[in-house]
């Protein structure tokens, strides 16, 4: 490919948009044209685009797709429902789903498909700048701990999953203090969770650490925590598909694992992600629904062979399995959210406070 | 087979031991004749043979097998050399050499192969006899909360990777005082955490437990927190590859993790083994050496694939990877260690009364 490489790039026709296939990662670069809302609709439910804020951004260029075919007040509901049922979990899907029917509602039919793009790329280029922000906010954790380093030890960082630039439009959430970071030459580490079930975190963010050049080393999702007593993590940087407003973080399975392994250790835990991704209206975590996924995916695992992709059995047949793919990180062991509007402490009042000046 | 399937069996000829082959299963039940101590220490370090009950017991019939050959005292520390190498953390493993070696120093050279043979042979019936025990310390845990469960709903243990018969010459350790809660008619479910990266839960404890009849769902390592939270786990029971003086337990790499959320949730989490896991010259937990295995364990697996073994790599090629083979669960986090002298809290005091009267 000459263009540089996006998870999501409009196309100039304004009939479809492009999206990097995460489905073939590490493996395969491939890209995939999704010109209809039920082609974007698979794409999110197959997770071919995955992430929090990419699966908000993929939606939103979903219904702007839907009204190019029904500008219809029926078109644009049945455009919502069908993207909105794809993943229960991110809150993002939903925020920008409605996002761009708000933008619409008010129009003509004929004025409806041109306006929900405009919206659709509004969403798109605010995750990126706001990206950047969550970048800037961030950077100073890393920078305090590497002063604290002597002989241009590296900070070690600890992530779970894949909130990188492969869950956004560019940056990521938790990657992006890491990047800059990197850019500006501070020495960095990541220590990879590999993130079973679907391995986010072997396939996709490995991956695109040494796109970027950024050291890193995968481990099991069991190793994390004997890293942390061993003093060999100095924080853990993650994202978020869901933030209640009393600070309570809903993220991929495994996450309060991690979050009580740095608590113990006295290790700093932040969560990293855009405020698109609070939802005042979850007063807890535990009141926010967990995608219950399926068991296959725990039964077996794809991987590659002699370059193929194969998919092989891990149990004997018959054997059960359960898949939720979510966890809840009670606000108490989080150290701080960083948003594109600052680091906030986890708590009812700071986050409330950061969503009074909705300047949107 | 005809005969009953067993984890290792010693040939009537004295000269083979036959283990059942673990790293083919779930898949194919095959067993090995092993004739040499190279053959045993292959086994042990291949973990066809693993537990750390499993491993000592292997390995005393290893030297047993080593002085048919080479009864000489130079033969002797060859093979408990050769053998204890094999696996660094398990302290069973050198409890038994140690222990035959010890039986068989003082005798003639002629008389030592028999005398290993027998000693071997003792070591064996110890440890079945000493998990029926176990199992009987272990089951008033479980009886405890069935009987505040209503309407026959299943008391919830989460195990971790594979502490069953498969792990012992019969019973197991933490799954002892589960089998025989079955066997009394106490409905038991058990959730089984894969274990990654050799999944021993996925493949080894649910493929013991369905042999058994025992309800039980594979989770992957990062759910039990999520499940713990959510009040669908009574009790954890793991087995363990070496305690400390103090009560802090190495066990396989996660078990510290789940530790954690037990203790986070309020859930008893107890810890079954053999005294011969105890170590007192470790006077605590993290002054044992954790094995470091080949990356090449994380960067892939192995499943079934159209009825063949494939390995499949989950990684971009050059992926740097780290493989800790256990951690420490520190004593605070632990509710009750079940040995087959009783049940104890994992204090220095209470360690040091149970080892004192060591009648062996």
């Amino acid at each position: 490919m000459n263009a540089p490489l996006r998870t999501i790039q409009a196309g100039r026709d304004g009939a479809r948009v492009t999206i990097l296939d995460q489905s073939r990662l590490p493996h395969d670069v491939v890209t995939l044209d999704l010109t209809t809302v039920e082609e974007v609709a698979e794409a999110i439910g197959a997770m071919r685009v995955r992430g929090a804020p990419l699966i908000g951004v993929t939606a939103a260029w979903g219904v702007a797709l839907a009204l190019r075919h029904d500008p219809s007040d029926a078109g644009l509901a049945r455009a919502a429902e069908v993207l909105i049922r794809q993943r229960p979990t991110a809150v993002n899907l939903r925020w920008a789903v409605e996002r761009v029917a708000a933008a619409v509602r008010g129009l003509s039919a004929a004025d409806r498909a041109d306006a929900a793009w405009v919206e659709a790329a509004s969403i798109m280029a605010e995750d990126e700048s706001g990206n950047e922000r969550i970048a800037e906010h961030g950077l100073p954790l890393i920078q305090e701990i590497a002063r604290r380093k002597h002989d241009g030890d590296a900070v070690q960082v600890l992530t779970h999953c894949n909130a990188g630039w492969l869950a956004t439009t560019a940056w990521g959430t938790a990657t992006a203090p890491i990047y800059l970071a990197h850019q500006q030459g501070i020495p960095v580490h990541v220590w990879v969770d590999e993130t079973r079930p679907r391995n986010q975190g072997a396939a996709l963010t490995a991956w695109e650490l040494a796109r970027a050049g950024v050291p890193h080393t995968v481990i099991v999702d069991n190793a994390g925590g004997h890293l942390m007593q061993r003093d060999r993590v100095d924080l853990c940087l993650v994202g978020a598909d869901r933030v209640a407003a009393n600070g309570d973080v809903v993220n991929k399975i495994g996450t309060y694992l991690k979050a009580l392994a740095a608590r113990d250790g006295g290790i700093p835990f932040h969560v990293a992600m855009p405020t698109s991704t609070i939802d005042l209206a979850a007063i807890d975590g535990m009141m926010i629904p967990i995608e219950e996924r399926d068991p296959d995916e725990v039964l077996g695992v794809t991987g590659y062979a002699d370059g193929v992709p194969v998919r092989v059995a891990l149990t004997a047949p018959a054997t059960r399995a359960a898949n939720p793919g979510f966890d809840v990180t009670p606000a108490r062991l989080v150290t701080s959210l960083i948003t594109e509007r600052g680091c906030i402490a986890p708590t009812p009042a700071a986050i409330a406070a950061l969503m009074e000046h909705d300047i949107r």
